[in-house]
């Protein structure tokens, strides 16, 4: 079944008059046959001043209406996925596109272009409007089939009836997302066949990953040319005379190795390498590779680098054990194990990462994930390469200035940390220290339905040189990146948040001795009065790479107990009291709207094998 | 597990300093040792004035801020029966217990009274103030366990240890709602053990009664004497010369006949009345009193009303086969049936029934329809006595005026209805005729969780009398009426509703060939300017009974198609276009927060057989 959804027409009347929201619903598409919507005159000049701005903001909101609408009807046919969607581009679009992305989480099949759409160039052939053109480009990433109608009327001066299709096709072939397909060594030509597919996170730790999986991830050109930079820079760094040691912790089939020896002669240092691996079949190639290319510079050792001990200690401790939201394949519990490796002055590679999160909206991720009839699945984080998806959140504090940035930072983990207990084997008794959590408010800028949250990762290797797939600045840390897709926290049923609104979401990530787990929930509100509070936005903390960090979180994590463990000694608990009292304060002046459940509740239906 | 909450402290100040959501959060409750929220003073006299105000405004804001963090802790357990509630009512309560209402949907389980909440009385003795005392005798209901504390220090002059405890009993002994229980022949009394038990409504078209249940319901004393009211009210505004024809359809073991023939007598008239029944047991009852008790009175006829045929045409037709919500139980579908069986200006007993529904929270109600694991246990309406329910709704347009009363009608059944097309038989051909739908604005004063709605019905036999399960026009129209409790339609989630939000609830009676069944639906929308809208509310129309009729609605029942059915045709429909228009007009000025899906869809759980 099709729906068609008419864009709602530019009407600077509508101040007075809106449009109901249920006369955007036309009946079935017929193509050639679309509906006009009666006596609404289409300015494509907007007028000018206050007027304008009202006109533009009218528009949202019918443009925000003709959704609400598309929304109750999925909704009440319970997101079923024979149900898509018909746009009508008829009417033109606003200049500003913000207010259509939402439909970019939708299943939009069909796009509605009679040619009254279309302008005339200065030649006269037909073309589009910037905006419309834009998100036509835009849209392409979907595949929608675009209907055009009324072609044979000679609307036009030139061109005739193939002029249209011709200037679609134009458009396509300019579409920046078909563009990045196309070009060999970009994500999105390394992820085709991948777009919204759920994957499960590995478990390396728990599981010996195939050899298969290893090449699939050696492939990644940009990744290893950053770890070969930051070992060269930290080896720079040290005096040329002395002995360095490096460790590699998870070698896996030796790209590591390989990039650190590389380095050592690049930075023409005295530098002996020791790779400590525990998958046994990885270590095989590990030892034909010794035989055949790294004699004399490299030491292989068997093991789980938690346990096995190590001849001497190392300078440089080097490892790749990230996840895509940071710490969730294990790297705090693995480096815990390893800093036994690192002399007192020794460094890590990565020396810090953070896990990143925002509200995403996207029906095609939340039928994915209830497919399996399971509450499980929807508990679970996924690797996802995304693509019909809508981040909710906007930038800006909201109307009561309290929010932080689209995506925000939850927490942080360094290597090495100097302050934990350690057991006489130089093991920290329990893991408690790894327990993070996070309190992050977003600015909902239009309405939308939650369906869960993408998470992310950034880390510092050494000094300015990092990896990262945080959306806004994965460009400029580590462009082409290919070994990460964002993770994927669902939600059990969808949250409906109204434009304006204030999401609160909480996330942990707590520990036993034998698991690791993220449990997530969130609350919605609306600003009552439009009074900041008292709080300050907090200042950025300088970044690496060359963008700028324009997260307003603290740069060290926050804590707060998890609502289901009464006994876990949370570091900087005293912290998270005051914190309470300032969310008291926050509380002022918001009205609470909703809430989602708590989900993974004690690592029930997710968590990592320590 | 036990939380204790702490209904909040009286305190003039916290307009400029409100008391956190998460402070009224105690430990474990242990007796004689109940927490003091340090340095808040406790105002016995409030202040007076526009302060008094403020400080009653605030105390509500705070006792529902305590809710809150119940509602938040519950839902984050997903309403785990091992939670349950231990509320201290140390700190003196308001004046106005509207806002402590909601507490009796949850799972109060201790009720905690230090010593110092007492005052004394003149002569000295220990005695709570007014609000409590309310609050403790309402609380009766739930059998709550009240924990006193510091009784042995002395801070009141008379009555030592034990005047605590006694005077706890005198309010137990003085509860309403105890009283109630302990007098015979009350509904309390008569519904023991039944309280918040749900039962699957009768299907008494379908299935045969069994002769325990037509006991039962025979017991009523008041449903019958109404019956015999109306019948006699009947009869004495027709001639007495004249013979009359009274037709009972749907005799079960004979009360109707009984009850007819004594108002014949009682009348005076010339009347013969015929009994038409269908259960081949209850028949046999039936013959057995005709023998013994009607001789030359009675004639049966056995068999289906919808499709035997009568001697001789009816001036009165009588049936009982209402059922919570009026139609429920498709007494308009059989009454369709024997419509035939009425002369031209004959009537129906009763004339007319309506439904009427209220938004409705209890974590017991939708524990217990969860309970069952399928989705088919939370789509079904039950019928359900009443006990630890709160309804959310509030007389009073809100804060847009647009807004109907606590309990609103959704529609209307009349008998004989004069204006459908019948075949050759007299039978309608198809049941579209008896489809209906209803939309309902109710104001949410209190912030509350909505689990489902409760369903009422209003039936008017003769004239002025009536039978009704109204809760506010039950007592004046048939008090003491003992056959139907309401009916609950639950929710498959839970609904947060804000304070002074709307909810606008749909709901519709729909058909096939086969079966009739409810489908319900639910949005909640905040106000976003205080403007009412250019619509009037309706006027109120004239009720039965002495209670004046305080529904808004009209008092012909409004028509929307389904969501789901395409091609039923509606009567009214042009009707239900120009609702739409106004719907949107409504919709100016209110902001959506949230929805519900859709109950029920084309009777996928729940349905009655024809």
């Amino acid at each position: 079944m099709n729906l068609a959804v008419r864009l709602p027409v530019y009407d600077p009347h509508a101040i007075q008059d809106p449009i109901s929201p249920l006369s955007g619903v036309a009946n079935k598409v017929t193509p050639n046959a679309t509906p006009v919507v009666p006596g609404s005159p289409r300015l494509t000049t907007p007028p000018n001043g206050q007027k304008q701005i009202n006109a533009v903001k009218s528009l949202e909101a019918q443009i925000d209406a003709a959704w609400e609408v598309w929304d109750l009807i999925r909704t009440i046919c319970e997101y079923n996925t024979r149900l898509s969607l018909a746009l009508d581009l008829g009417p033109p679009l606003p200049n500003s596109l913000d207010v259509l992305n939402k439909w970019s989480a939708e299943a939009v099949r069909y796009i509605c272009l009679p040619a009254s759409t279309f302008i005339a160039n200065a030649k006269g052939y037909p073309v589009l409007p910037k905006p419309t053109q834009t998100f036509i480009r835009d849209s392409m990433a979907h595949r929608p089939n675009i209907v055009l109608s009324s072609v044979s009327s000679n609307l036009h001066a030139r061109g005739g009836e193939d002029a249209y299709s011709q200037y679609i096709k134009h458009l396509e072939a300019t579409s920046p997302i078909v563009l990045a397909t196309r070009k060999a060594g970009s994500v999105e030509n390394f992820a085709q066949g991948y777009q919204d597919f759920l994957q499960a996170p590995l478990q390396p730790l728990m599981d010996n990953l195939h050899s298969i999986t290893y090449q699939t991830f050696e492939q990644d050109p940009v990744k290893y040319r950053n770890y070969e930079e930051a070992v060269y820079r930290a080896l720079l760094d040290r005096p040329q005379a002395v002995r360095i040691v490096i460790c590699v912790a998870g070698a896996g089939r030796g790209p590591l190795v390989a990039r650190c020896l590389s380095a050592i002669q690049r930075s023409d240092r005295n530098a002996f390498v020791y790779a400590v691996e525990k998958n046994p079949n990885a270590f095989v190639t590990l030892q034909h590779r010794l035989r055949s290319e790294w004699q004399g510079k490299v030491k292989l050792l068997f093991g789980d680098m938690r346990q096995i001990t190590i001849d001497e200690q190392a300078d440089i401790l080097v490892s790749e054990l990230l996840g895509s939201f940071g710490d969730n394949e294990l790297s705090p519990e693995c480096l815990d194990g390893a800093m036994r490796f690192l002399k007192p002055g020794g460094i890590s590679i990565p020396s810090s990462y953070t896990a990143h999160l925002a509200p995403l909206s996207s029906s095609k991720l939340y039928n994915e994930a209830r497919s399996v009839k399971d509450l499980k699945s929807l508990e679970t984080p996924y690797v996802v390469m995304f693509q019909a998806v809508n981040v909710l959140s906007g930038d800006g504090g909201g109307a009561s200035s309290r929010c932080g940035p689209k995506v925000q930072e939850c927490w942080e983990f360094e290597h090495p940390r100097r302050d934990v207990v350690l057991d006489g084997r130089g093991l920290p008794p329990t893991n408690t220290h790894n327990t993070r959590s996070a309190k992050l408010n977003f600015h909902i800028p239009h309405a939308g339905v939650l369906h869960g949250f993408a998470g992310y990762f950034e880390a510092v290797l050494y000094g300015n040189i990092g990896l990262s797939i945080h959306p806004h600045r994965k460009n400029s840390i580590s462009k082409d990146m290919l070994s990460w897709f964002p993770l994927f926290f669902p939600l059990r049923e969808p949250l409906y948040l109204p434009r304006n609104s204030e999401l609160h979401v909480s996330i942990w990530r707590l520990t036993n001795q034998r698991q690791v787990w993220y449990e997530w929930h969130a609350e919605s509100f609306l600003s009552i009065d439009g009074t900041p509070s008292e709080m300050t936005t907090r200042q950025s903390t300088p970044s690496i790479g060359t963008a700028s960090r324009s997260s307003l979180l603290p740069s060290s994590p926050s804590f707060a107990s998890s609502p289901l463990i009464d006994a876990v000694e949370i570091p900087g608990e005293r912290k998270a009291q005051r914190e309470d009292s300032d969310y008291s304060r926050m509380m002022d002046g918001l009205l609470k709207i909703g809430h989602t459940g708590l989900h993974n509740a004690d690592g029930r239906s997710s968590w990592m094998g320590l």
